[in-house]
């Protein structure tokens, strides 16, 4: 078995579906800047998947799919409203605001990442709209399956979005892990998109086997209109498109995004139930993705540490995830080690 | 014989070593951002190929890396010295201007796409250093492959860099085509940037047979340190860096990418021999590399399209660029054609 | 009497001392943007009144002295630690963002308006220094009299100063109220910068007394150099500069300043006094300046507006502000007509 | 006589009725932030002006005017086309880039000042609209008495905004002596503004008699609207407002602004007359309002300068600058010692 590494789900290789995908449109010339076949290709899968016209532009990162996508959507005096643990605070070192040039984001108290509905409805009614000394209510942003491994059951998402609406802002979600999200709700892309009145979407693909390709996803023409300047200075524009576009396609095609989804989620599971059969281990949150929060003695950390199984140290506890291409084997294999660990911890 | 596309350099496919290295390193898990092995053993073939340490920060497009290796030189009341056809004046929907938080580009008369020494000695001392109502100096730019064909000879380049040494500005080397440029100097690497004093090379791989990765290769570390935050910020570093880092290492390892450059260099020479022929086609510019820069009678263009040969219309003329695969049989497909259309045209 | 306005400390006109400035300076030709003698003798004063050289850059509002000192110690991808309170987050639409090209600002828990040091600590400690994805601790931004009308004493300052430089981070104070804050603490404008180590003060005279003018002060050479740019680009340069300097000059001149701020604050602490034996209504803050935070029935404060009498409206109270020229008369009129109306109240 | 200055016409002190106004609205409290009675009052003076209702924005300096105005009604990704001679490319240190987000200015060829119309025509035409790559043209801004000391005529005005219309970029106008324009010309307010469709003016007074203010005019209710937020977070909100909107009502009351700017016109006239008598002295351009630029031997330069007479000098020659205060006697006795010191040269 190949070292076992839970520290992220961004640390698998690409599917075999979307290196192949590669292969295929290796062949002689193709236009450059998405004027390909297989980015006409990809606009047309999404706006099939969507059940709407949709305007997409690969991108190289999530980081990127959310500054950008937000930078056509809130003027710079702009507030952002997101969750208390959202990747774009936390991770992404000021992306949103450099691109929108000086947005403000705005925390809204959350629950297992699940931003408050209430909450985030008494922020924007008393942000000052009309107030000039007061960053303007522009934009709410919200990741469906969560920075600790929820997901928005589709009602909370339905809320969000009539809040978002009733007060004139513009709607943003980071799908980093739509698909994970999906597999778990057993819903459709147009669901939690077309249905609620998602405007811009960040669409994932780099932690779920693509290999170097995300989109932003535009529901209406004006914000792509405004994108396709944005993207190009953002340098988000290769020049050899046709590579990124297959990757998306391939995985959309026939579903593999929700089946290699399906896969991490039920690995995730696994480990979960496998865990908590060891004394002192606990989950943190509720692990409904691939993405497992656990608090877990020092000396079974240590220990899955030494024999070499990746994992990420968190605040009071450790991060775990699964990913498309984790195997039974490897899942049982931690679990089993975790045990050997734990009863030595508790001896 | 596919269709013969001289549109761009960037319409080719990926070369095979390049595929190949995908697959090479499409195994196991391995940490993602820059902390895997292939990430690694990229700084360590690239400080050799320079000759000294130097900070490798693989991004998706030239534009990123000109405009990202820019903002970390550039203070945003800096002005930015370069040629009036460079490519972050024209073609990068202000991408510096962005980045840099909004620095002053500032065209230096060029002949053939090579700025005039003496023009930019003149305007750095005419600038104003000092004065707060005047953009500080603060950098060159200077793209190595013109975007007009040509190529800065050595001692160009030596007078550039002592200019821009002696007032006290840093050196950024636009490298979009740089293999293209040592392939016609026969100069080394180090060359045109160690030995001169650049601070900072934008190191072009995709016009040249890569599939979708570029690098900002720092040779200060000062500027490195502040490059981890700005790359990050811009949404260019990838999770699963590791496929752009094993791109780029091929892409060196045992001199791919001059080998490349040399075949497109000589695809180029041959059309351009091969096109003059032809009544009433002359070169616009000298033919250094593997771009040209044509004046062909509208009867010519119009039947090169008609047979379905990309090209790339242009105020007076037509761009062509030859690439790495360019083979013989189409460069003299080409000519074939152009002859055959130019005889009709001067009957 | 003329009406009351209690509203802010913004509403008063400005001090004789300050109008007789103006008329001194308005003699004559002077050079422009601040080549002036009265720029120079500025200098000078403040260099005085501080206990080292200082630079002095005049500007309009106390919102462009926040945003651009804090500009010039804070890098696009750094972060700002400021009380949950301070003005540069709640009261500048995001100016800080706009000039330091999208820094972040990090709320520290307050009391009081007050930044609790230990958080403080806790938040620079958790921050992720040198972590790519998060942006960097640069600065710490206090305000030395509160938007709660609280004063922070010298041994808090003390503390601050002494984890702001512990962590390598640079000290900006806001002193919009400073003069209000020293009266208050019976301290020297140097026992509250120099001595700690505050880098950039934004040195109030608006809301005090002076006409249109507060100012950067900055304490080292080095990032005064780099402001004179910022603050040009900032469009913050008025070309007649002698008519900001000479308000500032006269605004410290044999002390006035602490005489405006120390009658303010009398008038603060008259106004509380009276206002407390109100049945029902007491003060939400320490009362240690000119500013009241007052909780009070909505029949006295809907009384005391149809008075005529200023005040403004804030959730859950209301806030009252005392002014250099707020009289003994004024003061006890308002509390009278409060008298008045509590007395209906709780009848 | 006090010494004469004419290095420029922001030297001079303020007219006596600006003054005034100071003294007259230094009364009582007002409301901040514009709510005061005065500053409703200039909106009216000012839409009366320009007989139509427009929104005005009081900030602190033209350059301040120029950019924030202009990032009203340019996108981050916009082109701002404006005369290679004009104050924001050459004077501004890079404020329009940093308000509008790193906005590109594009040059057009000028003489004597003034843009050539057809040259502005084709370089929008060239400019790419629609290509991603390309800064997409936004906005024409214009000097009306130019940098050079020309006034546009009213024909030329209505080309260019004919030009600037056909194209649909947005028509910024900047007036830092437009006062001396308009006496010049002939022509009202409106003629230059209302009449020809401009929609963001910058209103010049402090080169013509105001002490420290300027103003934001804008004629479109969509651009006030926005221009709300970017002047409170660019720091050019003033809280005493009355202070800056009394000036500007008395600067425009009865005309005094163009009586005032008539006497510095005249002032510059009467100075031409007299220095082109002198030998070897000429004028480099038309003498229109105030400003001259001279060629004069250096011995007359230098001997000026030793009498204490203030003027800057230029490449290639002297820029003098007569202001709404200059006597004929100071005129008298300029031409006078030129005449003395152009004796001895020539002798």
């Amino acid at each position: 078995m190949l070292p076992v590494n839970l520290y992220s789900d961004n640390v698998a290789p690409a599917a075999p579906e979307i290196m192949a995908a590669l292969a295929r449109v290796d062949v002689g010339p193709a236009q450059p800047y998405g004027q390909d076949p297989e980015s006409k290709a990809l606009k047309a899968a999404l706006s099939d998947l969507f059940g709407t016209e949709v305007w997409v532009f690969p991108v190289s990162t999530g980081t990127a799919a959310n500054a950008i996508g937000l930078s056509a959507m809130t003027p710079p005096f702009g507030a952002i409203y997101c969750s208390e643990t959202a990747h774009i605070e936390t991770s992404e070192c000021g992306a949103a605001e450099l691109f929108t040039g000086g947005a403000k984001l705005q925390l809204v108290r959350a629950r297992s990442g699940k931003m408050d509905v209430d909450a985030l409805d008494e922020a924007i009614r008393k942000a000052g709209k009309g107030l000039a000394h007061r960053a303007q209510p522009a934009t709410v942003n919200l990741t469906i399956a969560t920075e600790r491994g929820t997901v928005y059951p589709l009602k909370d998402l339905e809320r969000i979005a009539e809040v978002t609406k009733r007060h004139g802002l513009r709607f943003h979600m980071d799908g980093a892990r739509m698909a994970n999200a999906l597999a778990a709700l057993g819903a459709s892309a147009a669901d939690v998109t077309t249905r609620i009145g998602v405007d811009v979407l960040s669409f994932g693909a780099t932690k779920n086997g693509a290999l170097n390709a995300e989109a932003i996803v535009a529901f209406r023409k004006d914000i792509a209109e405004e994108l396709r300047y944005r993207v190009r200075r953002a340098g988000q524009v290769w020049s050899k498109m046709r590579y990124a576009s297959a990757q998306l396609r391939a995985y959309v095609e026939g579903g593999l995004w929700l089946r290699l989804a399906t896969q991490a989620n039920a690995a995730g599971k696994r480990l979960s139930q496998g865990l908590v059969q060891v004394p002192d281990v606990r989950m943190l949150e509720p692990v409904e993705i691939n993405q497992l929060f656990v608090e877990m003695p020092e000396r079974v950390i240590a220990g899955l540490e030494s024999d070499g199984i990746g994992l990420g140290r968190r605040d009071g506890g450790v991060r775990m995830v699964t990913a498309w291409c984790s195997t039974n084997a490897e899942i049982d294999h931690v679990v089993a080690r975790a045990k050997v660990h734990g009863a030595r911890a508790a001896a």
